[in-house]
């Protein structure tokens, strides 16, 4: 049962680009059909950052990011029969209702009722839960996973093993699964089978560990930044790319060492004009080009209409496809199973404390993902 | 066996949108791996109108145009086995080797050796088969059925059964096999789906009828000409829509009535602008995209990447995704069995001496299929 407004701690962020603030915070009670949760561990996904940094309109501050995490249930609202107190989750940016049309069909996972939020606030009642000095705290894709605590939908959260080590698993609540799923449910990459991924963070290398797995016979990871070169080959990567390298367009690099082309292409940067470049190195007939980032600026892709029509196919991958509630906890009994890599994206562990450092961490590419314990 | 270089009567374009001539002119003996056919009957595509009408270079003048043709075998080049003297045969805009990593593995009609030709050339050896009093005449997609005789490559014809009536299933070289394969193999149309069809042509209405047998509970229409909507009922559109009949823009009058979006969206117009319209038609999900059309003018694509993040995806479809040598004599003998429509697409048959009316009935948006009988 709920006990009232807590208070707690979060990182605050005041302003765009400007270090976070840990304050003390007052949270609500979870609402009818609301969760809420002691977070364990939440980790900094690219997102975060690029949200951050945003200059663009609508400025929603004071704001609490963080939407990779995983926790234990602390209490839960009226008509809530999914969860108990004490239940292990993680958190979900993009939920499930289990009821609309799209989760009704059982054919996507981009719910029409609890879908990516995109104004800072619930999806119930366009309110937030946060508040510091009765001033409203904006959420972040309604998960806000920087504090200590924190209220979520009840389909934006979902029950795994006990068994499973919350401090790891976090990662499948977001990076991880997503790279995977684009490779296994968006894709299906079949045996020998060439692959190339632009980007090669904990998404794009999570794509080349499902590449790997799926027996792909060629997997090029282009990054800009060589130094992620010998990380990504332990992932599966064969041949890294790095474009400065190159006097030739990397489109043209990359159709030259495949034959014509790599039968599927992943966007894994967040830049329009590098899904352009995937759909020109993918081959004609049947190449596949998946798009998974989200473009910091400039959201409108171009591409010429001779790519489509010789064959080629652009889809994008939220969250890997996957349908989370029914998905997520198989996937954590892959990792129990071993039968998953997670650990090894862990690069950084860091103290709530020093969640500025994950921040600096990632603009400076030096982390894959930075764990940080509440 | 070839009887060496003959005379005969073709349309021939001496400039661009400049009304055709019939010329006499000088047409080649096969070459290695290539057929002489006596064309029966040719029917006007869109695509010839709007490389006739193009100003833009090259300009590959004079030339023969003509893609969509039936006829029968008069001679054969030196290796030819598959083909003599006698059979039916329809031409293939985009031919089918049998052997480079397209056909081979069997999972694309998008040929590396025998495809879309852009030069005005034979595949094989860049030269012409067509001259006039010497000087040589450019070929249109290596076919140049616009002449009571033509040289195509062996991989650029099929065999079809010689009870078809050559007059009728000549649609079957180009337009309606095309909108059937976006229907049924490219998009793969299930039961009980919405679809939105823009332009209504030949092409717009075979995916119609495609839809249509397949079960598609709602085929929503789109053309700027309403003169269309009775015809385009015949073959299975449901709902006909005229974007200037509407204040709003017309995806957002088509997310209405499908409540969010159609399941499959066809751009048979040949316009960039309308498969960006085309997308946002669809449903976020599953939405599918096809794209047949070979725009006119602004070749790139334009398209907000949250389309893809949300589940869209956009294909292009040539000749409906058929394999041509495997696929084509099915559907004739398909129409034999009266299973599919073909007839009815034909709104006008003229004489050769009256090709140039078939441009003009085009342009003006009168005919489906005007079917030019030599």
């Amino acid at each position: 049962m709920s006990r009232g407004v807590i208070s707690c701690r979060a990182a605050v962020a005041w302003s765009a680009g400007e270090p976070l603030v840990i304050e003390e915070v007052q949270l609500s009670p979870p609402q009818s059909m609301e969760i809420r949760i002691k977070v364990f561990s939440t980790s900094l996904c690219r997102s975060d950052l690029t949200a951050w940094l945003s200059q663009a309109p609508p400025q929603l501050f004071p704001r609490i990011f963080g939407h990779e995490a995983s926790g234990i249930v602390e209490s839960v609202g009226e008509g809530v029969t999914e969860f108990e107190e004490g239940d292990h989750v993680l958190t979900l940016f993009t939920g499930e209702c289990m009821k609309c049309k799209s989760c009704a069909s059982g054919k996507s996972n981009i719910c029409q009722v609890l879908g990516l939020e995109r104004q800072g606030l619930m999806h119930s009642d366009k309110k937030t839960r946060f508040s510091i000095k009765g001033k409203p705290i904006y959420h972040y894709c309604a998960v806000s996973s920087f504090s200590e605590y924190t209220v979520v939908h009840s389909g934006c959260a979902v029950k795994i093993s006990s068994s499973a080590p919350l401090e790891k698993i976090c990662l499948l609540s977001c990076g991880v699964a997503a790279g995977l799923g684009a490779a296994w449910k968006v894709a299906n990459i079949t045996e020998g089978s060439t692959v190339v991924i632009f980007g090669l963070g904990t998404v794009g290398l999570s794509v080349a560990q499902g590449a790997k797995m799926r027996g792909a016979s060629q997997i090029i990871g282009v990054d800009t930044n060589s130094e992620k070169s010998e990380r990504a080959k332990a992932f599966g990567v064969t041949d890294f790319l790095n474009p400065n390298d190159h006097d030739q367009p990397i489109q043209q690099v990359i159709n030259r060492i495949t034959d014509g082309g790599a039968d599927y292409a992943f966007e894994c940067v967040g830049d329009t004009g590098i899904i352009t470049t995937a759909l020109q190195s993918c081959c004609s007939g049947w190449g596949l080009t998946v798009t998974l980032g989200v473009p910091k600026e400039k959201p409108e892709i171009a591409a010429h209409y001779g790519l489509f029509l010789t064959g080629r196919t652009l889809t994008g991958s939220l969250f890997g496809g996957w349908r989370p509630k029914s998905d997520i906890p198989s996937l954590v009994d892959m990792y129990l199973r071993k039968e998953i890599e997670i650990d090894d994206y862990i690069t950084h562990n860091l103290a709530f404390e020093d969640i500025n450092k994950a921040f600096d961490l990632m603009r400076e590419g030096k982390c894959l993902r930075c764990v940080i314990h509440m």
